[in-house]
C-alpha cells in the first residue's frame, strides 16, 4: 500500500499578524513545517504552533529560511555555504528546543522558499544544509523536491530524506518549479491539482510546461496554507487519496 | 577549598561588528556566555564561538537577551512573562545546536543586560525563565546575581543555580547593581575590584554604595569582555585566586 | 460649526502581512498616520499607502513607534529623550520622503502606541519628539491625546497641535486610556462609542471609569482601522457626526 | 584646474558597535556617505554623523543599501527595480531629516556595496535608483561607479551624475570592480593606490587586471573608512593630490 505524508508550511504569522488557518489545516496534514523567525515566526508564534501541532498528532518539522522577513525569504540572496550551513542549525535548533519542551521531538526539516529553490540546484548548499541536519541530529528527515540536489545531498550525508511534490505548481523540463514570479506558476484548478498528484504518486510522473514528463518521486506532497482554500483543499486531497488508496501519513522515522 | 567560576559574555559582535577579544579571554574564564542573536551574536559568530570555548575546555552557556540588537539588550521592555518564556526557550535552543553540533553540550543560561536585571527583583519574569531552562534540559545551570528573585526562582524550579557576583561593578544597599546610567556603576580601578571580590568569596559581604554591607554568595564571577582591559583584568584576577588558594573551575554539574 | 478630523493609523502591514482595509477607510477618514517601519509598514506598504491617501486627499502624516517589530510597537522601552528625539525623526523624514515623491507634503504626525502613551505622561519625553517634528518641519502638526503632556510641549514649541479623543476606548480618572492590558479597555458597542464621541464634542467631557468626568479637547478622533468592523463603525460616525452639524475635515495648517 | 571629490562610507556602526574613525576622517574627505540603518547605521548614529560632516563642512549623502543588516548590505539579493525604488527613496528621506534638522541639506546619493554592485550592471534597477533620487529632490547628485549603468541612468534621468574611481580596488576588463570574494580584489600597497588614482585623473584609464587598460572618469574618489590605515591614506592621498595640482572639492550643485 502506497503511503504519502502531506504537509504544511505553519507558524508564519510574525507578532501582531497573522497567516494561515494552522489550526483547521492540522486536522488534514501529518507533517507540520514550522517557520523558525527569519522569513516567518516570532518565539510566541512558534510555541503555539509546536504544541497544536504534537496535540494533533502532527509531525513538527523547522522550516528554516534565508534572513528576509520583509521579503517572507523568497528572495534569492547570495550567502555562502558557511553562512546557510550556520543559518539552518541556528533556526533547527530555534525550533526543537519547542518541541522538547512540549514533550515531543524535532521530526524533519524542509528548507523554505527560496532556499529551497536554490538548494534544489546549488550542490555545496545543499551538503551544507544537508551537514546541518546531520550535526544537529542524524534522525532528523531532511525533505527536499524530488529529483534535486538537496535530496542526493541528504542521502549522501547519510540522512533519511522525503521527497516532495507539489499539487498546485506546475514544473519546468528540468524538473524545478515554475517560479512565482511567472504567470502560470500556480494552478488554481483543484481538480487539476489532484489529477496532478494523482498521477504523481501512481505513475511517478508530472508534466512540465510545454514539454516533456519528467520523473518524480512523491513521499510528501506540499499543502499551501496561506492559500484562501487551503483547508478545503486539504480535505478533498485528503478525500481522493482516500479513494485510490493511498494511506497518509508522516514519514516513518 | 572554595571554588569560584570566572564567566564571561561571548559572541557579543554581530555580522561586520566585532566586540571584545573571546579569544583571549578563553584562556582565563571558565564559563562562556554566548550571545543569542536577541542583543548581539549571529548564527556565524555563535558558531565560531561556541567551537573556541569548547576547544578550549570552557563550558558554554546561552545569554539570551530582550529583542533589541540596537539598544544591545540593555533597555528595559515591558514584556509578559509568557514573552519571556518563550523568548528565553528560542535562544537557549538556538545556542544549543552549536553546542550539540560542535561535540559538545550547552551547560548554563545567563540572562543578558536589562533581562537579567529585571528578573533579579520580579517574581513572575524570574519565574518564566527558570521554567524556560527547566523545560529545555533540567540539568542546565541558571546564573542570577546573587541573592536575586531568579537564583531564588531556579531554586524552586528545582535547577542547580550559580550566584553571581561583579568585580568591577558597585552595588545598591538592596544588593542589586548601581544602574549603569549613573556615574559611579563602574569600579575603574583594578585594584579596588580585585579586593572586592577577595571580600565576597572570603566574608560573603560587599560594601554598597553609601551603605552598609551586603550578603553574596560567590559562585561565579562575571568578567566584562568588553571593557578595554578585560584580558589583562582577567590575569589579574586569576593571580590573586590562585594566590588566595581558590581554585578557578566551571561550575560542576 | 464645530469642525472634527478623523485619523486611521494606516500602512499597517508588513512585507506579506496585511492589516487593516486602508482602501476602504479612506473614503471615511480625513487624516492618515503611515507606519513607518519601527511598529509596522515597509517600504512598499508606505508607498501604496501614501499614494492612495494622497489620491482621496486624505492628509498624510508619519505614525513613529519605539523599534519593536514584533511587539507592535505596544511595549513600552526605556528609551531615552534622545534616543526617542534621533527615532522619531528618522521615521517622520522615511515617510516624508514618499509624500514628496508622490507630489504631496507631510502633514502631521502622531506617535504610536506605547510611545504615545509614554509621551502623554513624560515631559522630556514629549519636549524630545515636539523638538524632532519642530526641526524636521515647523509647519507639521502634532497629534497628542487630549490633556496630555505631548499636546503641552507641542505648544511650548511653538507647533500647531490636534488634542485627540477615542471613540472606543475608555478614560481613566487621570484623562489617560485605560491600558489595553485591562478588560475594561474597549468599549465594544458601536452606539456607546457614538455617544462617547457626541458628548466629547458637545461638552468637551468623557466619563471616566469608576470616576468623575475628564474634561477632553476634540479636534481629532481616532478611528481603529484593525478592528473588524472598522469600516462600518467609520461610516456610522460620519453619518452621527453629519446629524449633529459637525464638519469633518483634516486639520488646517 | 582639474577637480576631485574625495567620499566616504561613514555612520556604518550600529548601537553598540562602532566602525572606522569617521571624526578623524572628516578632515579629508569632501562627502560623505551616510549609512541608512539598512546595512549599518540607526538614528543616532546617522545624527552624529551627519552634524559632523556638516559642521566640518563635508556634503551628506545617503548611502542605502539592500535590507541586510547581517551581511553588511554586501549580499546580492533578488529585489525588484519597485523594491529598489521604495527602500532607497525610504533611506534617502530618513537620511535627509537629520541634515534638515542640523541645518543643513543632502547634498548626494551613493549606493552601498551590493546595492551599489547591482546597479553597475543591471539596467532597471539603475533607473529605479535613479527615479528615486529624482523624486525626492532633482537637484542631489548621484554616485555611481565610472562607466555604470548607474551613471547613466542618472544622466539620463536630468540628475547630475558624478562618477566614482577606487584607489584601493582592482578593475576587470569590463570597467567593473573585482569582487571582494578573489583575492586579488584589493590593492593593499599605498604607493599602487596612489600611482592608480593619479593616472585615473591625469590619463582617464585604469589598468585592468590581466587585461587592457579601462576609460574611466574620476569625479569622486572613494576612500574606505574601515580600513585600518584609512586616516593615514587619506592624509597621503591629499598630499599626492595637492603636488598634482589637483583641487579637492565636492561636487558643486
Amino acid at each position: 500500500m502506497k503511503t504519502l505524508d502531506l504537509n504544511c508550511d505553519m507558524g508564519e504569522g510574525f507578532g501582531a499578524w497573522k497567516m494561515g488557518d494552522d489550526k483547521a489545516l492540522l486536522d488534514y496534514v501529518t507533517s507540520a513545517n514550522i517557520a523558525c523567525g527569519f522569513h516567518a515566526g516570532d518565539p510566541g508564534t512558534i510555541h503555539r504552533t509546536v504544541k497544536l501541532a504534537l496535540q494533533k498528532g502532527v509531525a513538527v518539522g523547522a522550516h528554516p529560511s534565508l534572513p528576509d522577513l520583509l521579503g517572507f525569504g523568497r528572495r534569492r540572496m547570495n550567502v555562502s555555504a558557511t553562512e546557510a550551513y550556520d543559518m539552518v542549525l541556528f533556526q533547527i535548533g530555534a525550533v526543537a528546543g519547542f518541541a522538547t519542551a512540549c514533550g515531543g521531538r524535532l521530526a524533519h526539516v524542509k528548507p523554505h522558499g527560496a532556499l529551497y529553490n536554490m538548494a534544489a540546484k546549488d550542490r555545496p548548499l545543499a551538503q551544507a544544509i544537508a551537514q546541518a541536519v546531520k550535526d544537529f541530529d542524524p534522525r532528523l528527515v531532511l525533505f527536499g523536491l524530488s529529483g534535486s540536489e538537496l535530496v542526493r545531498a541528504g542521502e549522501q550525508a547519510g540522512l533519511k530524506t522525503a521527497s516532495e511534490v507539489f499539487a498546485d505548481r506546475t514544473y519546468q523540463p528540468d524538473g524545478s518549479l515554475t517560479p512565482r514570479t511567472q504567470a502560470d506558476a500556480i494552478i488554481h484548478d483543484g481538480e487539476a491539482s489532484i489529477v496532478q498528484v494523482k498521477r504523481m504518486i501512481e505513475e511517478g510522473k508530472v508534466k512540465s510546461l510545454g514539454g516533456p514528463d519528467v520523473a518524480v518521486r512523491a513521499d510528501t506532497l506540499c499543502i499551501h496554507g496561506d492559500e484562501p482554500n487551503a483547508v478545503d483543499f486539504a480535505k478533498r486531497i485528503r478525500r481522493a487519496l482516500d479513494a485510490e488508496g493511498v494511506r497518509v501519513a508522516a514519514i516513518a522515522v
